[in-house]
């Protein structure tokens, strides 16, 4: 019998969009590490976590044996005016590069935030209403974290206040603009508004800001306000929890055409998108019910995973987050300026890291002006102009795609397209006119980085 | 038995795609008035019309009898990467605005243009490719339309020549970005590349630019160039045609779940959208089997239809392309700068001028302020960003919606939400800074520039 035509974008019904997360950690063995006190360095409990985070989303943190977390109804309903997102076979793609392989994309990008994002935003401004909070902070660099939680406090009517890198602020005014139309405050990191951002900004003076340090005035406002808590848009467990959506929901689509990959790609910096997407697929290969290549795909200017030390590290540049066991840069660790998209974080989800130190996943880095060529054929030809982020799995996948086009091989590639680069047009315009230039931080570079390691 | 639940978005499937466009003018008593030639002021035969579009696009453009037009294969596998588009149940806004009327609205924004304009551009760039030209011409505002363009070229391999209106070009680097991304080449209006901008250079060095100008300047190069011709994204018949697809795959999604509405809402410049999203409406109304309320909004800035004039006038600034007859401000009316959307147009669609002055719709005008308004509200409770175009039909639907709210009436709401405001971030810097202002012409204004009608 002749197989069903696989449709450009699978969409699954409304009904089909899932009701429930999936925690990977209940199937890992070797669980992550736990979250270390800056101060006493001894594994922070939750009654100290809940000072900075949502009591809910600690109870999440903590967590490493519920399977499927229920998602509360209010959430689902926000996912219905958003999800589910298309998995789309990249028929035009395939043709353009003349591969055998089946190209797949998981796309998040058709919300305002732009981004995955959204899929965690909605969810830790929920329970923070639940709780009854006053408001959320938080940092953002290239802006769409920020974004995503902008309008979700909007829709729950939480007060947001977000601590964006001072260079982002100044050079992406339209992501600002977007985030103060959802009624957020913005406040340009350093800022005179914390004790760190005041400490910082008297020993630099003219720094461009960095999202350690944004992290670290969030925080800090945070703890010092009355009915404030802390929210992150990476790194963290109950991140990888919430994103876990963009994996089932791809997995559903592929599992009602019978489709099963044999390679799955996301790009990394905290790990929040990659570690959504393979959610199921690790699932499975973790309970050794399938086997699945899963590369995540770092930028050569700040490779946590294929030239870091997997070790604990501070999540902040000031000190005053919890520490996590990861593959880190070192928190002192300053990517590059020239480096366009984000993906820009010194460390990596503690998730992730176990999982690529036991072996389960393969890491790989990639130059910008590999990543920008990429995006160019792939908004020519798929007609979505990607996020530089995204832009390095598409890099990766094509390169395997090329692979098979070798190799005659019909594999079946999975990739996440985290976002759109509509926010990203300078870099983009670095690339049209042939002024982009790639930084490969030098291994005495890192070895200094490394160096300032907490001794834990 | 219980109606089914409509969900928040209703998707076709893949192939419930409509494959025909449908042609309104098939079931106009009173068809649309011909084009003139503005040097004789006689009805442009088609051989003329082919000396500035494409042969296939002419038929179309003339063909006023033939009621559904094949949509060629190769289109249809290009809206299968980006449609169907939503049609969307309003559900959080109802709640917002604690009305007994439902809301629906068709969202064209979820691709890289941000808009509905690619429905019509890459039918144009498919019969540009299919008569074996080189390239065509376009001009572009606020840049929708251009982007379009420039992502149907980059699919079939045209050249691509979008004249920037000079404004927009400076103030949208993003979008010059996005349409240099993918490929094509972009030149601010008025330029030294035309003899009609070196003309108006001269008269006005230091000028801004217009829609009518770079029209001029687009049109000469295509007619002075051989394997060029020039395309338009809104306006012409043909335009209306092949975006009758949004209200087609509206119509049928509807349908679906049982659901007629009662009023439909579009913004109108030239009418593309509008046009599109009424179509199969205005059918049945033309043939008497159904009755709908179709409304037409216009900026109170540039009110074409509802102080403008019933006249045959040029379309373009430099006279150089035909006449046509419709609802105008005089082609010599300059909208305020200080309007902050697209839908500066002079002149109107002619087939709705003619539906219009045949009293099939009615048309309404608002100010901007309160626009950006029933913007912020709709982003806020939708979580869309919507263009400042599309939310001048957000903001009638809103009305209407709280007109139901006070009789208590369940009326059903269609509107047309066209795209996405992402570049479009000036403009909500003014309304969250307060700055923004509105502007009405003076009867004095219309006066002078109508005064300047050709006499036809």
């Amino acid at each position: 019998m002749a197989k069903e035509q696989i449709p450009y974008k699978i969409y699954l019904s409304e009904n089909e969009i899932p009701t429930s997360w999936y925690n990977l950690r209940a199937d890992m063995k070797n669980k992550p590490a736990p979250l270390l006190n800056p101060g006493t360095l001894q594994p922070m409990t939750a009654k100290e976590l809940e000072g900075v985070f949502c009591e809910e989303l600690v109870k999440q943190e903590l967590d490493n044996d519920t399977r499927f977390v229920d998602i509360p109804k209010e959430i689902c309903d926000f996912y219905k005016m958003y999800r589910p997102s298309p998995t789309v076979r990249a028929y035009c793609l395939e043709k353009e590069l003349g591969t055998p392989a089946h190209i797949y994309y998981k796309f998040e990008g058709n919300n305002t935030s732009g981004s995955h994002k959204l899929n965690s935003a909605i969810a830790q401004a929920y329970y923070a209403k639940k709780q009854g909070l006053k408001g959320v902070t938080t940092e953002t660099g290239a802006g769409q974290w920020g974004t995503a939680l902008s309008m979700s406090c909007a829709y729950f009517k939480l007060d947001c206040r977000v601590y964006m890198v001072k260079i982002s602020y100044e050079q992406k005014p339209g992501r600002k603009e977007v985030m103060r139309t959802y009624g957020a405050s913005i406040v340009p990191s350093p800022s005179n508004t914390t004790e760190v951002g005041k400490r910082i900004l008297q020993a630099f003076p003219n720094t461009n800001g960095s999202l350690g340090c944004a992290i670290s005035e969030a925080v800090e406002y945070a703890t010092t306000h009355e009915g404030y808590r802390y929210v992150l848009g990476s790194v963290l467990n109950q991140v990888l929890l919430h994103q876990s959506i963009i994996g089932l929901e791809a997995k559903a689509a592929l599992d009602k055409y019978g489709v099963k990959p044999d390679i799955i790609i996301g790009c990394a910096g905290g790990g929040s998108n990659l570690g959504g997407l393979i959610a199921p697929f690790m699932g499975e290969k973790l309970r050794g019910e399938n086997d699945y290549r899963i590369i995540a795909v770092e930028p050569a200017s700040c490779p946590s995973f294929t030239r870091g030390k997997f070790a604990y590290d501070f999540c902040d540049t000031g000190y005053v987050c919890p520490l996590a066991k990861m593959y880190t840069l070192g928190s002192q660790f300053m990517p590059s300026p020239n480096h366009a998209g984000g993906l820009r974080f010194h460390g990596m989800s503690s998730i992730l890291s176990q999982l690529y130190h036991d072996g389960y996943m393969e890491a790989t880095s990639v130059e910008q002006t590999k990543v920008f060529e990429a995006a160019e054929l792939f908004a020519r030809t798929e007609g979505i102009l990607p996020a530089p982020e995204s832009s390095h799995a598409i890099r990766v996948a094509l390169d395997e795609a090329l692979k098979c086009k070798e190799t005659g091989e019909e594999k079946t590639i999975l990739f996440g397209l985290t976002g759109t680069g509509y926010f990203d047009l300078k870099a983009y315009e670095q690339f049209n006119n042939g002024t982009m230039t790639d930084y490969i931080p030098t291994d005495k570079d890192i070895e200094e980085a490394l160096s300032k390691l907490p001794k834990v």
